[in-house]
């Protein structure tokens, strides 16, 4: 067992209410591949917070759930508008060209959001046949830097995007943080906003592994079934992915969770910022704290308790919090960062 | 909850050893995506069964077991030679060929089994630049048919392949029950026959959910790390696929399950073979158990305990058992056949 | 210079007025990429044959004219039915798969020709994520073996198709024999017998080298242009194949090319059918002689003439003829096959 | 006909030279597929060019000998380093993507030119499995903004890429023209400068339509005749292609036409650099002249001889100058640039 740190929200565990859950869930035989009974209450679960035309559908994992979705209403010859950073950019290995064909255009963002004014540029090679041609626009939500969109930046996205005929795609690998966040339902942020398609991720936020692609606006998917088991992420036991998302969205488990991590960024960032030499270069509006940090110490500081560097070019370092990081890690930390860095 | 049937060993749930491994990894934080102690221990565990030089890697599910160890030794314009009725041929709705871009070559194969006499009017294309270029045979074991390959065969056919230059692929989603069966260990059947990559099933044999591929000679993974990302099955929590596998090959709890659910494939055709009107159609030499019953009756059947029509033209049915039918189910079951067939 | 044999129909070099009509095009400047008037030109001859909704794009060769249509009606799960000895199938080294994603469906079509009834067996599977779903019934006209498809056979594969939503697709490298031999204009055995696309072509009947896919019923090519850059076959001077297509369509050279090669090869087949050991395998319906021949006598002939094998296991030949065979090159091939084979 | 303007190199037609030895190749039957005397006889005069060890394969286009090439030296996770206004980025509508898999890794290069201080920040992924991996590096020569590499610069960058274990590719669908600037033979700037593999045009300096992809080291294209036929790139009537390279390189044709059309860019250079509004933007060194032209000017110079505005933002224009472009030409336009702009 590896101490708690700061490398990811990923490095954390399941929380033992979804443990529970699978228990639970392994009675008797079910039916395979989703046609299962809870399979149907985990879909239902969805409508009940991204609304009554939501159509969800489970993978294993995030970079399936961002790249299956965006197969599902994109062609080859056309194209995705994301962040530099983006997760589907940076750290997919190329996934989303290899299985959608598209190619990717991606858009500095210091602070990792996207804007509508950032489009009109990408946007005048529509029509022409050298060109890809722009399809989805694509945000992280809370975004790779820790920071959050408000549902008015969303929407206006969405309009900018409608406007020229694309559509807005939401990577919400960590979608509950930032609704938790903004202290506002998951609806508010995705289907009402306008977005048209969503990756929601549940293992940052407490799952053994589980995440969904959502049609909030239940547009989209008719193909969905067989992009799924082509693209090799239709589960056999479905059940036990279902069963996860039933603990975490059935009640409040992911506002806890969420919540709870946000606090503990907060909390880091409160207790480091004053610190000679710490600057923070993000605001901290999720479970992530970015900080500048002298180069010097950066080793000692992940013996302590290990994280990322971000980028070694400006020495910036990014410390995750999880549903179970505690204050007493945070103080403990932050003791050291305070011991080491003056 | 569904009553336990035959409609498919992916029906049963998880053994209640592998829920207590999971429960016992689930403790603090481990580094993601397989960068911990009990991935670690798993490529072990693996190395016991197959050999030193064996070299496995975790995915999500069988279909993406098949699919990117096929990718990592093939270029598109190759070809894989497989039965007509395998996995990778008809179940998996086209994955090999959109990721590989390879093209199936199917052989037809009336007990599931390829043999060597089948490959040299398939290989007269080699060299032909009009042609797909043979590559990799295929086989699936135990077999589709719950038919099992022998030790010689499995040697022979890898023999064959590699006078060709080409390479042996198994596909063991039911390996496990093959080996018990023939009452050999898993390396006899693989590393020993001459099988160059190969999908281990975990998941039908009382698994969550977790399947391995495994190069047993230690060659062909060189970019294998890639390709599982690239290819949307590298977990993030690592640590709960290789759980899995612990506790399944880390004593004997794969050959307690694979054992238990061939007894009862046994038991079941001893049970129906007598009754009028059954006639079983292959040997029952795994978990299947495969046989013609009159169409009138299949509806009725089906009710008492749910099972899959193989072939409505020949009126095959195929009944599978699981690591948790019980000799009740299969007493159960067998008299209903009687009451309603006869 | 090789002298001209039976080999294949592009062994022969371009007609003539193919070339005048290339020289004729070479002056001054055009637009590139297709913006030309010839192009306009050569897509208006296009719809004077095929009807005045035919929609019309120029590729480089027979292989791309095939795969960039099926792309443009296809997903990457559908798949396409066509016969087992189909170009598409097995001389294109897997390129329909490659671009398209999807799976072929082979049917073993002893004369080279796809009926109804082929498809019900293969149409279970729709709706099953499991499956690939069947999306095109493509055929060829004239055969690969030199048979011809009646309009009324067409006709009949358009409607079994279109009853079951899915599309019928010609490759018709050598549509102009066929409907040459059965004094047909091309848009009975297309647009009229509701074909949905087509490639047509033109290398093989007298061309420097181009091709076209058609879509004569005006719908499916939404997307086209996009797909054929990126398929790598948007030609920056256009004008030069276009060139090619207003020779061979606006006016009869594609009949008298056509039309001379089917003579030739209903010429030999009367010369050899007498012939004691010799055995025509097919009704010789265009420009294709399919014989069996003592395996002995083979390679003396091939001195004489070359031409290929087409089945090694049945000592089966294939003659072609061109639009630049003579009746001497048939009376010296017939008499070498008189003194040899005798 | 479209009178003779500056829109582009490819809006030009044949060269005469290049129309008499397409009749001169059509005589009699020839091999199919590249196995014919001009084949051999093209290959061989590749060889003259670029050394003894060169290996050259015909295609269509230049985006095919761009993405075939690349094809033949990646696996789909890897990554392909460019300039942002490479034409494999922009103006190839994700061939590039689609075909090999690959991302694209555009640079900002505002003379259109990478360096060897480019490479590292872009490597730092290396060994990453969440990353793409780097694996070639792509230059144009001459650049797509007319500017040209000197054998140093593309020396300086081959051995960069080859000291990461990367290789370098040329985009050289104006190579000729980069050559007669600098004064060189061909392989002083690929084979003796560290070229792994090239695009070599044929259509912008005077061909019909035909392109090569050359291996100058001889390595790399073990599967290529495979690539090349599953791309979709294999001529039937390959001899057509290959006289057009006879014509081009057998003699001095290359650089007669080169030459010229890079002459004529000077010409015109020089003509308009005095205007008062005109700035010229990048240095004449190839056949293409890079302008600032006010913006309501734009119009009305088109109307006399079209042309592209290559940037709306700065105002920037693209004037190509051709094989045929005449002295005439360029006076009649410099006089319309002087009565216009003034």
């Amino acid at each position: 067992m590896t101490p708690r740190a700061f490398a990811s929200d990923n490095n954390a565990g399941a929380h033992p209410e979804v443990l529970a859950a699978l228990a639970a869930a392994n009675a008797g035989h079910a039916r395979s591949y989703g046609h299962d009974p809870l399979t149907d209450q985990a879909r239902e679960v969805f409508r009940l917070h991204f609304g009554p035309a939501a159509d969800a559908w489970f993978v294993f994992n995030g970079t399936a759930a961002n790249v299956l979705g965006l197969a599902a209403v994109t062609r080859p010859h056309e194209a995705i508008i994301c962040s530099d950073g983006a997760h589907i950019n940076v750290d997919e290995c190329g996934a989303p060209e290899r299985f959608t064909g598209c190619k990717l255009i991606p858009v500095r963002c210091p602070d990792g959001k996207l804007r509508p004014a950032d489009l009109p540029p990408l946007l005048r090679g529509i029509g022409d046949e050298h060109r890809v041609q722009p399809r989805v626009v694509s945000i992280t939500q809370a975004t790779e830097l820790g920071t959050v969109y408000t549902a008015g930046e969303i929407r206006a996205l969405a309009d900018a995007a409608h406007a020229q005929g694309l559509l807005l795609h939401l990577d919400g690998a960590r979608l509950a943080n930032a609704a938790v966040s903004l202290e506002l339902p998951l609806r508010a942020l995705t289907t009402d906003a306008g977005v048209d398609l969503l990756s929601f991720g549940g293992t940052k936020n407490g799952l053994l592994g589980a995440e969904a692609i959502v049609f909030p606006q239940g547009a989209g998917g008719d193909a969905m079934a067989f992009i799924r088991k082509q693209g090799m992420q239709l589960a056999s036991k479905m059940r036990f992915l279902a069963a996860q998302f039933i603990a975490l969205l059935g009640g409040d488990l992911w506002q806890r969770n969420a919540g709870h991590a946000n606090r503990m960024a907060r909390l880091l960032a409160e207790q480091v910022q004053g610190v000679a030499g710490i600057t923070l270069t993000q605001p901290v509006e999720a479970n992530g704290v970015f900080a500048r940090v002298p180069p010097e110490h950066i080793p000692a500081l992940q013996e302590r308790a290990f994280f990322y560097v971000w980028n070694p070019e400006t020495s910036e370092v990014r410390w995750m919090t999880a549903w179970d990081t505690t204050e007493q890690d945070i103080a403990t930390f932050a003791a050291a960062v305070r011991e080491i860095v003056r």
